[in-house]
């Protein structure tokens, strides 16, 4: 069993619907319901739940908290999982390389396009695949989402693709 | 088998998810979609597309021409239902009564308060409901939400409790 | 507010999966879980567990039982909804209306062609319209279910179609 | 992209229901249902249609051919996936071992508990992880499922538990 560290910070992966104002929202965490919703064998979690915004509205002092706390989980753990808002996500990640260099163990990032609460959404597939890849992954920052994984520095967000690329890639 | 109109109109229980804007919106309807996950064997369904808004922006000109439309449907149908923004659909619903008095087949309106798009959502029952309760109710205009039918006139949304409620009732 | 019965038989609307061994079988009632993901501002609901079977394997003794606890619970409430199992559930609809002749409220019985534990089912549909049926219907035994309401006697289920028919309907 | 072979020979996780005799049985494959729900930017998928069985049923020559399979893809390309049924999907991982010892790419069973066509199911949580994992080992033979990795030889199934587990692991 692996002990890694789950930071939340919010994000399209959190949002809730505001049935009054009729909105979707960071609100309220829907993190431990997609936990529930998973068969975690392979890892025991350890929580630290930062913030809970849309990532566009992090200030630089949101950014470099993210990544310090990445930092020091990253050697308390065997890895770490940072739960991310995408369109912003890239700056948290290269925050971590330039902060921290190669973190004592693997820290992998992962969001969603698509709110967990959709009928239709990646949010789940996007955890799913971030609680794994930082069990095989060597000591490092990535982004895990959509079936690749991506390590910093270089990465960024393709926003008419709707997920992540690495710089020079096609 | 019963044929029966189903008038579109948008609303919550049609609002889909855009990626890029990350905001529920009506733009697209999925009303083809809900029909298509029920069972619908007692009634043939003639549709008819109004407009797909979000019932906060209607003008008095569209709740005219709802129940206006409504009005003539019940004529050529065994029954007619309704798909409303629940903040203005008793404005529609006494449009209804207003203009056409006691329509020739039941006028049955229903919403919801979270998108059929949503994991969590009211839009599959609610639909269901109206789309028997048009069946089995005489002539007049009806909400059916919620696992109750309530005749207008009198009907209200009570925002706080996130349902319909006839005036008078406690 | 709207007093109802809502007797549970068992049946293919309630079984649900064993890992172990690999089948969908009626061992616990899934009928709370249900309910709870309705919106139910119409009714209270008074729930009655008969038996939770497969009806291929009731006894004469099962449909005489399901029949008098419907009867008499006609009279106690404003109406009886009863979950049964597809495949005899003509057989306790016919019994109703043998030994009770018109109940002193509305029976109306329900099922599902495939189990609510299913990702696409018609369990949660037809449940609902049992429930709003009973609401609006008059006295009498009743199968509400596929968006459908056909009346005993002479009710009978298509196994071709998947679906219930009245005797003499094409 | 990477280019990966995914071998289907049926299992739990492909079980379909079949409302006529009501059991859930290897008839059709749901992997491409399963497949387009996913959001895969990173691997180019080739299938391969092996056999739709219930592992139990499998033959001494099933296994066989299954690994021989794998054998030969794995040479093809950079990474293959199997979905196989988890009763005897130990005994077609060690037989890869068995016939290739160590094959050119990652070789990645996986399979589930729960069928993909049930409401609650661990198939696609376990299809995301293979279809990842395969992208970030090592060549070897692997089972990847609730979200733990194991390499053959030396798996088995833990029933009681429902999952995989490492001979000497406690």
């Amino acid at each position: 069993m692996i002990r890694i560290a789950l930071i939340s910070t919010g994000g399209t992966i959190e949002k809730t619907y505001d049935e009054l104002s009729g909105v979707l929202a960071n609100k309220v965490s829907v993190l431990d319901v997609m936990l529930a919703s998973l068969e975690l064998r392979g890892v025991e979690i350890v929580r630290a739940h930062l913030m809970n915004k849309d990532s566009l509205e992090m200030t630089p002092e949101d950014h470099t908290l993210i990544a310090e706390t990445a930092g020091r989980l990253a050697r308390e753990t065997a890895g770490v999982v940072v739960v991310h808002g995408t369109d912003r996500l890239a700056v948290s990640g290269e925050r971590v390389v330039e902060l921290v260099g190669t973190p004592a163990s693997p820290v992998v990032f992962t969001g969603a396009m698509r709110p967990y609460e959709l009928r239709s959404t990646d949010a789940l597939q996007n955890l799913t695949e971030a609680l794994l890849a930082v069990q095989l992954l060597p000591a490092g920052v990535y982004v895990a989402m959509h079936n690749q994984v991506l390590q910093f520095p270089g990465v960024r967000k393709d926003p008419a693709r709707g997920t992540f690329v690495k710089d020079g890639a096609r």
